[in-house]
């Protein structure tokens, strides 16, 4: 039997970028190197090492001792999907803070597995008022769990969790948090900040290829997934399943052996730089880009001191075309960023610096293609004032 | 703030393995080395005409035209639970052909998401007979679905799958298949048998790494997705959500790029062996590995001409420790063999040939290797019969 020849390939080899968009950020090579190893089985006792290993390791990164920690085999929005299918039985109330556009999805998933869902609308761009939930929470008594975004990527900006997860604990509430930007970029602290539930994703400030979706389970969350009345609606996204594999070795589905080895190396490298000093370089390269935005004239969407350090929405000025400039930067500078999602689409650009992205000479890079691309397309911005400011920002 | 130092990596590298399991099987040199290039964003226009050609790709392999191919992001359970949580509504009807224990599986899915359920229990270790589907039809005029298993992995079992199909039809049902271990081992044809929807995995006969699940979704199955009257319960898994993503290039997860070029780089190379080539090499290997388990005195699970290729169960001689083999056969041989999974368990091995593991060279070690230890645990076998018996039907 003869066959058709192969297609050619229209892109036979990856081209190369500088992924300052919403994530996948840069895989730090380390990583890539480590998931190029031949295979082993899910099973093996060998590998189950590697699993305790990975489990402690995302302990530390999550600040935890009390919760269990895992990934679970699918990117972060499975993460977000498994807390829901798993913590929640329909008819149960979860009142939900919202200020931004994966804030939304959270509603959707709460809705399709048949939760009561209240939705606490804020308006985006700003911090969640803590007292909107405090309100609420007093026509409640029976909620079952209240949900929060860390760093909510559409917006831009870094939610305190503190008083929510205060108010979560007057109510006897389980709380449920989206850590999927700020995991290993800004400090997580499951244990002091009473997290029930916390998710996050491979791709981003872990430097590690989408695919993964690490979590941490307290003890009363874990218990509550395995005194259901009912099975989760998802068999695949069940965290009493999942954590029956990562604790007992006990088959559930075939773990993506390459991702999880690659999530080891990416998690040995966060803690080799150390926490802190992790949080201090995305910090400090977020500074630099702020100051060379603000000194090409171009408005930032969340206020100084709300200011996700991973993720920068911006104005885009007037007059501006959202897709010209981002298809240029793509094609003349190998650069992405990402465009606006929800109310937001066509009005921002957000520009990631996340992980390995987290690079100064990639500010740098970014603020010299605007200052040539934007004058291009009739917006005047001060040549040279760009990377001026944040040369002097990375000097300070 | 100092540091804890890191915990000493008791695997500090991957061992070495030969992996005669149910899966992971070996991963191809050139899809690790197509999975370690540089990332590139989920959007990228680039990373579009990847999609593309992986679904170009996967037609070829799954012998379909008119269905709709993808991937979604997770194993081939997630495959499975997509299948349940986006064709079947609460009530619905769905009549499962059942024979081992990934079929056990499939029912427990379709009752989280509320489906009336009516398993067709059969023997383990026998095709399925289609009467029994005949006679469970007749009772019933609202079946939505009919589901069976191409190859049982925990009997070796490969079912004809035309019968059933036209069962279905002439039912107006749905015809969901599991080819998690067929697909690239054996002939799939999805037009030409009917199949609605059809999932596999990355990681056996695909020769990738797991984490992902190709699919193809018939034009009937994906009318009947979007025509929901309440969303699947699954937003993750969400088959139309994916579909909007691989066909229309609208957000839905990020996908995990490295994985999907990964993908590509193993179906390139599916096709360039060619399928029937492939599907060749796969019978020889397991023709040889049967005479030579036969010619040991062990008795295999599936009758002649019901076999799979790719995985082999063989009931283990009396007396003789099932986990004792097993872990000499890793350690001293560093050959994983898999183990009996539900009325199987400590009944019988399972020894996979699947993909980059179905190799003439790896049959002769593993045989080797039970004709040194199971006298060694009390089983006497004519020394040397095994490898002789394979490499005479190798020489066929």
């Amino acid at each position: 039997m003869t066959q058709d020849p192969l297609p050619e390939s229209k892109i036979p080899n990856m081209p190369p970028r500088i992924l300052l968009g919403p994530g996948p950020s840069q895989a730090h090579p380390r990583v890539l190197q480590a998931m190029a190893v031949p295979m082993i089985g899910y099973l093996d006792p060998d590998f189950m090492l590697i699993l305790d290993e990975v489990s402690e390791l995302l302990k530390r990164v999550f600040k935890t001792e009390e919760s269990l920690t895992m990934s679970l085999s699918g990117t972060g929005s499975a993460g977000m999907e498994a807390g829901f299918t798993s913590l929640l039985e329909p008819g149960d109330t979860v009142v939900m803070c919202v200020y931004g556009f994966f804030c939304e999805r959270m509603i959707d998933m709460a809705e399709r597995v048949g939760a009561n869902v209240i939705p606490l609308r804020a308006a985006w761009g700003k911090p969640f008022p803590p007292e909107m939930l405090e309100e609420e929470l007093k026509k409640h008594d029976n909620v079952k769990m209240v949900t929060a975004i860390h760093a909510e990527t559409s917006t831009g900006i870094r939610q305190p969790l503190e008083a929510i997860s205060n108010l979560a604990k007057e109510h006897d509430a389980l709380f449920m948090v989206d850590a999927v930007t700020s995991l290993g970029g800004n400090e997580v602290a499951v244990d002091r900040w009473g997290i029930d539930y916390a998710y996050s994703a491979s791709q981003k400030c872990l430097a590690c290829p989408p695919g993964l979706a690490p979590v941490a389970l307290s003890p009363r969350a874990h218990e509550v997934v395995k005194a259901r009345q009912r099975k989760p609606m998802s068999w695949y996204l069940d965290l009493a399943l999942n954590a029956n594999y990562w604790k007992g070795h006990v088959y559930h589905h075939t773990a993506p052996v390459s991702n999880i080895v690659g999530l080891r190396e990416g998690l040995k490298i966060v803690l080799e730089e150390g926490l802190e000093a992790r949080f201090q370089r995305h910090h400090r390269n977020a500074q630099a880009l702020w100051a060379g935005l603000e000194a090409l004239g171009l408005d930032l969407v969340a206020p100084d001191g709300s200011r996700l350090d991973q993720i920068t929405p911006v104005w885009i000025p007037s007059g501006i075309d959202d897709d010209r400039v981002r298809q240029i930067l793509l094609r003349e500078y190998s650069i992405e960023i990402g465009k606006g999602l929800g109310e937001f689409a066509g009005k921002v650009w957000r520009i990631g610096l996340m992980g390995e992205s987290s690079k100064a000479e990639y500010v740098l890079s970014l603020l010299s293609a605007l200052e040539g691309i934007l004058p291009r397309l009739g917006y005047e911005v001060p040549r040279g004032a760009g990377v001026g400011a944040a040369s002097t920002a990375l000097a300070d």
